[in-house]
């Protein structure tokens, strides 16, 4: 049995914003709680951008029962008019008494401002009551809010020795039904996917989520410099997502009307050979793409490891060994680095198995010597 | 707590065999057990080829307290004379009452025997408990007591990319630590390593087992279908352990006779171009050698698999990303297979973290239609 304390409360509200993971778009998730005399009387979470706050909703769920009562935030409540007006006003006319915070706001402008404000007015306010699960719930907004790009997850497949395929270019099935149902997840919690076009020309992937229940689906992005998209695959015929092809400046005129008159938003980033990814990061974070699933192929992955732009990395290992040497590709091809030292490293790693499949999850940090 | 019962006195016993992993050659670890009126009265394990097994260690704590007492033994007591006499006919000299088995003797040829000859002589006999324990306690000596041939595991340390070595070749250090701490501890246990010529050439590794406690040193194998291996290697030089060099009939005479006047033997393993790896096994399973730890290189690792020589795998992986697609080794490069289908499965696969490290192992199952 859990005590009850101020982290009992918090958790709580920790599990209503985790509920919303992968649906509030550029927002962080916000879980709220409401606690008087004892009992519960509000609940709340942030549901959708441009929709309440997680405090509103648990305000409006305790009526006249939010006087006197302690609020348990996981991030510190807003104190500026954005879509919405601020959660800290409201609290205060509200007649709330104390405030238990989880995390500051990421955002080094506003942090501490709505913390200021609450005490202003002369309510209790407690900080960092289990911070660090708080931030983790916003990996991806914490970065965006600082960096205007998207938090870019990689997710990668391969069998023990390394391979996405066997030497004829074979690659189904690496990884087992679980692991696939999992990275399904990924792709609800993702406001975008994104792959390279060698994917497309050789898989013809669909790239939406498919689970048991009805699940969001991210927007495709397409790395495609020369602009090969073929009208007829199914990232452009198929329209339960948006499509957006990212290519160069000299990618031909008449293929990029072609595309847009499919329905298919270009983008040009750079002026090529390849797509300037780092261009592309930034022009997709001006989008309001938080997040991006990578899904591959090698090359891209190589290409985006190799410009620093992966921030989290799943590697999912099936229990096979293919073969194959030279002849069957690797997961992340790319130059690399002439001493093991100057390796990228994955920090916080953890293990998940599902079923005899393994995964590897890390956080990549990168060299300062990388070339 | 423990509750006492069976499984409680045969845990004990699993331990005491256990803690003799390594040091038994070809001859299984056994532990064993006494127990009178409440109380234990014998403890005993089988530590060396040639001296006495578990049950006369255990008898000769237990002195007179011997008759009317349970035994607890992890394997079946022989019935034959061997090197020692049969443990079954000791057992009933000194009148114990029960005799409680854990697996039954891995030789089909005298599986049962032990336990029918006590029943034969009144003794009560139960089969069966922890008996699954009790194999995997011995899972190199149930290989070879059927196949006359080495366990082999083979033990692999790559980049989470699955490379060996930078595009340099530059391999120092991939895993952490505690990792190789346990590589060392791996050595302890198997009776051989084996290495090819080119990782001797590129490293020239000492090979024996380094831990903060005395530890046993397998004995070197090394593959070497030309005879390459410099007098002056370690593993020529050193004379903490035995070395072996396998090779071909093809090899130069007067190499054989360099290496052989420096303390090393020299076998030949078929007439090339390569070394016989099956023959190889065969020969060294008749020089008493019943498991082997194989340590690289990629090229060995790769012919080994190839040639389904290999039954256990240990697959370490640091958390780092080095790139350098085909210019960086993998850890088992071989041809390969056409199909994923096809590939080598590991089964009973597990995951064990080492620091930031991750080891996965299994044990390898060969698709039938392996060309």
């Amino acid at each position: 049995m859990e005590l009850l304390n101020d982290e009992y409360y918090m958790r709580l509200a920790i599990q209503l914003a985790g509920g919303a993971a992968g649906q509030t778009g550029i927002n962080p998730v916000v879980g709220c709680v409401l606690v008087k005399d004892g009992r519960i009387v509000g609940m709340g979470a942030h549901l959708k951008r441009g929709t309440a706050h997680a405090e509103i909703h648990a305000l409006q769920m305790a009526g006249a029962e939010a006087e006197g009562s302690t609020a348990y935030v996981t991030l510190e409540p807003c104190s500026h008019f954005g879509i919405t007006p601020p959660c800290s006003d409201r609290l205060i006319k509200e007649k709330v008494k104390r405030v238990v915070v989880g995390s500051e706001d990421p955002n080094p402008l506003v942090a501490g401002t709505g913390i200021e404000r609450l005490r202003q007015h002369g309510l209790e306010v407690v900080t960092g009551v289990l911070a660090e699960a708080c931030r983790e719930l916003n990996e991806t907004f914490n970065h965006f809010i600082g960096s205007k790009r998207p938090f870019v997850t990689m997710k990668t497949a391969s069998t023990l020795d390394g391979k996405i395929a066997s030497r004829t270019g074979d690659s189904k099935w690496i990884t087992n039904a679980e692991s696939r149902t999992y990275v399904h997840n990924l792709r609800h919690r993702h406001q975008a996917i994104m792959v390279g076009i060698g994917t497309v020309l050789a898989d013809d992937p669909l790239l939406t989520t498919r689970l048991d229940v009805p699940a969001l689906h991210p927007i495709r992005l397409i790395i495609d410099s020369t602009l090969r998209l073929p009208l007829e695959s199914k990232v452009v015929t198929d329209r339960t997502a948006e499509t957006l092809v990212l290519t160069t400046e000299n990618a031909s005129e008449s293929s990029k009307q072609r595309l847009e008159a499919a329905g298919v938003t270009v983008i040009s980033c750079g002026s090529g050979p390849q797509v300037d990814l780092s261009k592309a990061m930034e022009l997709l974070g001006g989008r309001d793409i938080a997040s991006i699933l990578l899904e591959g192929g090698g090359t891209l992955n190589g290409a985006m490891l190799e410009q620093r732009l992966v921030n989290k990395i799943h590697l999912f290992f099936a229990p096979k060994i293919i073969g194959g040497g030279r002849q069957s590709l690797d997961t992340m091809p790319f130059a690399g680095f002439d001493r093991m030292e100057e390796a990228i490293r994955l920090e916080r790693t953890t293990v998940q198995q599902f079923g005899e499949d393994v995964c590897v999850t890390g956080y990549p940090r990168y060299s300062s010597e990388v070339r």
